[in-house]
């Protein structure tokens, strides 16, 4: 199964290389990771994109729990959660395919943030699923460039069953 | 500076590993890092964030350039290029307060995707800019969470000197 972990992490230099460290040493499979900073400066946001059952997460957990930089773990995947990914794409588009293009892009609610006489280049946010099914029907045209960020993911604050 | 880079790399096991160890080896500040799967299983994208002038970048790239999973390296921040983030924010928000927050995400054109009677969530893609008069203007309400990727860079393939 596919889980998605959220780190909070102290921001200090050689925090990432453990982090990532830790999971090479394992054979651990990281599908993507995202590292940036949070709403202070001393502290840094990943989120893991981890392939692995429950066992595997666990072990996952716990190693990142003992590292002193790691403030906190949370496997959001056992949540309720809101997930989005950025994709930029550019695409193979003379002016004679830019309609067809423009109607592709416009169904999955994508923004052309730049066009040439031969290309196009949409950005689409969404779940991995709606950024797979663009980039299959984007596949005919001929696929330039992409750019794509992995998940991000935050847990949902409504909850159906405590709420009226 | 603020240099965005981007780099394509053989999807191995360890190579993340090695490409954030040689940063923390030589204490060059790394802001962010975005890692995922491109077109090809076998071919991961990396996006850095690096801070320091041309000598730094020069010197990252060459010791880039010697790993062997690494296929390409471009410093994107030297061409026109289009360059995106994605955040979530949650926010306190009772439902007092939720015509205002509508209109802050409007003038964003942010998009609300969760509601509960606490909390408000967005999502918002746009630079990095962008992304920080967003939390600022949203600061008054109470930020809950942050998650946010860094940014991706494209080239443009748009150029005013070359085009008609």
């Amino acid at each position: 199964m596919r889980h998605i972990i959220n780190l909070e992490v102290e921001n200090s230099a050689g925090v990432m290389a453990r982090i990532v460290g830790l999971f090479s040493a394992r054979g651990f499979n990281i599908e993507s990771i995202v590292a940036g900073k949070a709403e202070a400066d001393d502290i840094a946001r990943i989120t893991l994109v981890v392939i692995g059952d429950d066992w595997v997460i666990e072990q996952v957990s716990k190693q990142l729990n003992k590292l002193i930089d790691v403030i906190r773990v949370t496997d959001v995947t056992r949540e309720d959660f809101v997930n989005r990914e950025l994709l930029l794409v550019k695409i193979h588009c003379p002016p004679v395919k830019r309609t067809e293009a423009s109607l592709v892009g416009n169904i999955f609610g994508a923004k052309v943030v730049d066009i040439s006489v031969k290309s196009l280049t949409f950005e689409l946010t969404g779940s991995e699923s709606k950024i797979i099914a663009f980039l299959q029907t984007l596949r005919p045209f001929g696929i330039k460039e992409i750019e794509r960020t992995g998940p991000i993911a935050m847990v949902r604050d409504f909850n159906p069953r405590s709420s009226e």
